[in-house]
């Protein structure tokens, strides 16, 4: 390895660069990953807060394309000059950057900070003053995909709410449910990031599923409130428990809610295949056959499936989607895609990873 | 090896033997496991449909100690003789069996023939005519202990009904809750049996989360509604959705219901703090601490935790049990020393294999 | 989903129809997937013996672009017309198949039938009578790439003999080593195949590691023989223990042969470095850093290291490929983009999925 | 939770008491879940360096009956008063406790301080001076039983070399072999430790595996080293990879040398058979089977196979143990139990944890 960066992708057409900080972390690392399957986005440098000056091979050792290349500082001016920016940074730390980049640069956080609208909640949640609300980069909410394509700001959605939204949304906004869901969702531990602490250590995890966050305090509920209650066009209620399960990635969001009268299956099924008949990453599946969080590993998809259940008067909903890929890094280039006028689907995997 | 039987026992006091049928399978294995720890059962005999005539080292490795006893035919005669007879067959299988043993032989169902009190309730779920109800082991449940102690003939509980009767008959009983509840579980895939299907195979298990029996379909639902009804003096709705994570053993089970007027954090864990103050194997965490499968691996013990989620108003409750151990194999030998007339936690692990 | 096939890729020049036997399996499966990011090359159909006639997405659930696919049956004729097919057949299927196709077709066989050169070893290993040699589809050899640029027949290494023959060829080659080496190699799972053994089950893999064709007798060790006794020039006698880890995909290759005089950590270094200084796949990684199999997952690279061990007087390689990428369905698409004179990395990726 | 200590237990005879010094830790904590098992030993106090003050179920999730316990100072004067103290300290800390401790407490050491009877091995390995070695504590040596009988100091053997002179040991002893062993052993997590270091945490070891300590580094080398030779009556050189791979408990040990003229299968077998014929924790499995970690997961077992590979001219014997039970916690029981004249087998588990 002498500097060498191969690259599997013929460029065609227009090339732009990219810069990602937080690049050393499991999110920034899923951007670098994906960037280098994308023909029309190229990584042009990497940052990081702590490991400056650092090898990325060390770091990322599955980045072997990009090993050589050295970890830059993360301030904003280390960050000027590329045409998109891709923040992956604990949150409370975009605002400031991005601020200080030109409005016409793209840039794109990973982060908490934009995704609420309310600076009330925000408040609440993550404490301190709300840093501003960006357009949100879930595409398959209606009219998001318009807003998005002249954005040069975007607020990439938590990888529970997305799982969740795309999961509710339909029935919500049909009225199929009454606004009040429960939500389980299990996690793949790279949902928690890359810091080493005890109750993360393979250890510990491994062989063992557990419970955090429950009782409503996960700070993904005031997104997934936020995103809910604009559709069903009401306040929606949402109790929210979080699982954290041995593997490290994939999220499977076990939804239901009270059927409104009248809901049966058809009713039910045909709402959400006509919501995602023309997406390309949301998968409605057929009959008798449930989401695996493996089928959707490294792919920027979701696998959808809604059943009835009479008895208990209930639709429960399930979605399997990549917290690290449709979950973060894939939605963040969808959405670089969007707003620089290529294919949605531009550079993005459709399969996953499997067995 | 020489057909020596090891055991790290010093038996004491009255010894009574125990036949296993199904000891090629997961359950029976487990049974055979807990009775090497056991100082007053002794294992006197395995038996199976489909491997008479193998060493049982072939089928259950890890049941070193055991290796070299032969597979015997699982024929009611090739049972009669024991003191104590484990059923650990498939469903339908048990009645016949049972009923051409002698009326003082100890017989424990790990089946579920037994289990549901309502024929209608049966038929609908597992087809068929009921073989009738048999006193049902779990302990822990009011008035249960004492009728176990005088039963020959004991149904053991299905595991995910277990967890979930543990962790929300004291909320329904004490009216903290609504009577509809809704409930997500995590379990490893040794629940799914020993049979080889290929959606079990390592390769689609490993790395991947998924549901089934989505849309209240699967067979412990009946079995839940009854205990649950029973506690709340009422009748409950369930909503009941298994997934199936990535290792072999461990039930995680996420309750959850509308909270009723008045329920606050510190009357939620009152009611169970006085519940399950005298049980040996139902542990109330501490404030601040979750359930974790890993915890309860191979020990007969649950753990569970309680939350009040004011914003969504409802409590959420979450169980942690083995469920091969208290949710079968552990159940079965519990039931079997209140029936025997020994203590009730003899030759039963309290303590977690962790990590 | 309405038989629709989403892509990501932007085809470029010119297109290639392919056609895949055994697509239901883990290794046709993995060509498909892999085949769904190329520019040059098309899935055009799906074949199998046994299940003709089902959805492919039924049986490869991942693979959600070509869900609505149905499977075609498996004989040569209705394999006729592809400009590339692709065999991932149990051993002893390719040779009558590839018999009854036009000499000019692309026949890159995924199986054992035509690895190895020496009729006798095929009969001793295998059984029955050899169905002939094909060009060898390890363009990292030397010669080897030129030899497969004009290849029709190609026969893709075993997953094991890939990992081991890179690890070790370059050592024998330069007289570094002895020719007496030592491989003992952790499988993921997938390795086995997709067929439903008990020995398989999530329940007994998952927390369990295992020995298995121990004693020399596994089927890919005469492959190795033949490989690295050509590197060497001379025989070279080859101890290899397979063992099963718990995971879905990855090898890891553990090699060791006595050091010859002279030979030092900086030597060997030297050597690797050399051999690989121009290979796209094949990455020696920096003094200090040790492969592992997540950093190559779904990847089609080899991670490789060395040391000297001067005490026991051994070289140590380790080596780490995805058994199902660069083990097997990524290398047959490496062997047909030379074939089809495309750039050899063409569509494959360079970055493994982690974490 | 109100300080109750459960126990399944009933004690016979003899009680002695018992303080467990790095009760926190992953060794520790073994020592005490066997503990809770065991008739004749009472936990009677836990202590930790950085820990005191805390419950112990705070740190120990899975030691439920211990949850109350209040981690105590880990300084020799706190550890007074016990009739047997068990050290789980990282190496360096164990003499100069012991030295302070009387000389008639059992004090047995879980950690290498002082497993090596060469200074100067220990010097070069570990750095520092010797600290003085003591009696090593795998009864299963010959004459080593008859030396723990009387001993009131004793050396736990490290992880590794427990199975590995297991496996090798009689090979040796019987010239079977030459004595020059290649081992590459895989390992789960918990052989790190408990410290959070960013390559042990569970999205970077699950579906991966890695080398380390390659090249004749690992510490555990001069362990195996000093234990060959003194079977070999000659030095042995030992070429030892550790690897590391997803599950949290076992090591699998492959080891190999050359054949000397004349070992065949039969006598190999035969060494094997009469070696370990009256052990009570070591396993020769029947030919056909090979060791699986999960066959003796958290029991005090050894699962051994040997195959002669004619062609390759090697002995291949595989070993399988629980690191943390036949490897620590359950080696450190079965030594108190000689050394207090129990039973060697009392209160140690025969059978695995499986599925």
């Amino acid at each position: 390895m002498h500097g060498r960066v191969w690259s599997c992708i013929v460029s065609t057409g227009q090339t732009w660069t990219v810069g990602v900080t937080g690049a050393t972390g499991y999110a920034g690392g899923e951007v670098c990953r994906l960037l280098a399957g994308h023909p029309n986005l190229r990584l042009a440098g990497v940052h990081a807060n702590s490991s400056a000056g650092r090898r990325l091979g060390e770091l990322q050792p599955h980045l072997l394309p990009f090993a050589d290349m050295v970890v830059a500082p993360s301030g904003a001016a280390d960050l000027a000059g590329y045409d998109v920016v891709v923040l992956a940074l604990p949150h409370g730390e975009s605002a400031a950057i991005a601020a200080q980049l030109p409005a016409d640069t793209l840039v794109i956080d990973c982060g908490a900070d934009h995704r609420l609208n309310d600076p009330a909640a925000w408040t609440r949640w993550y404490g301190g003053e709300h840093a501003g609300w960006w357009p949100y980069g879930l595409p398959e909410l209606p009219g998001q995909r318009e807003q998005l394509a002249t954005a040069r700001r975007i607020a990439v959605p938590g990888c529970y709410p997305t799982s969740v939204t795309l999961a509710l949304a339909p029935a919500l906004a049909a009225g199929l449910v009454e606004p009040d869901v429960v939500v389980v969702a299990a996690s793949g531990t790279s949902g928690a990031g890359k810091s080493a602490k005890p109750h993360l250590i393979g250890s510990e995890v491994m062989g063992s599923v557990s419970a955090y966050g429950v009782g409503g305090v996960h700070r993904h509920t005031p997104e997934m409130i936020q995103n809910l209650s604009q559709a069903a066009g009401a306040a929606v209620s949402v109790s929210f428990t979080p699982t954290l399960v041995p593997m490290s990635r994939g999220i499977l969001a076990t939804c239901s809610a009270k059927l409104t009268p009248g809901t049966d299956t058809q009713a039910a099924r045909a709402a959400y295949a006509k919501t995602y008949a023309d997406e390309p990453f949301v998968h409605l599946l057929p009959e008798g056959q449930w989401p695996t969080t493996a089928q959707v590993l490294g792919a920027n998809t979701v696998a959808l499936q809604v059943a009835v259940d009479a008895d208990a008067g209930r639709l429960v909903v399930v979605a399997a989607v990549d917290n690290l890929t449709k979950g973060t890094g894939g939605a963040a280039l969808q959405c670089a895609n969007l707003a620089l006028g290529l294919p949605e689907t531009t550079g993005l995997p459709l399969v996953g990873v499997a067995p």
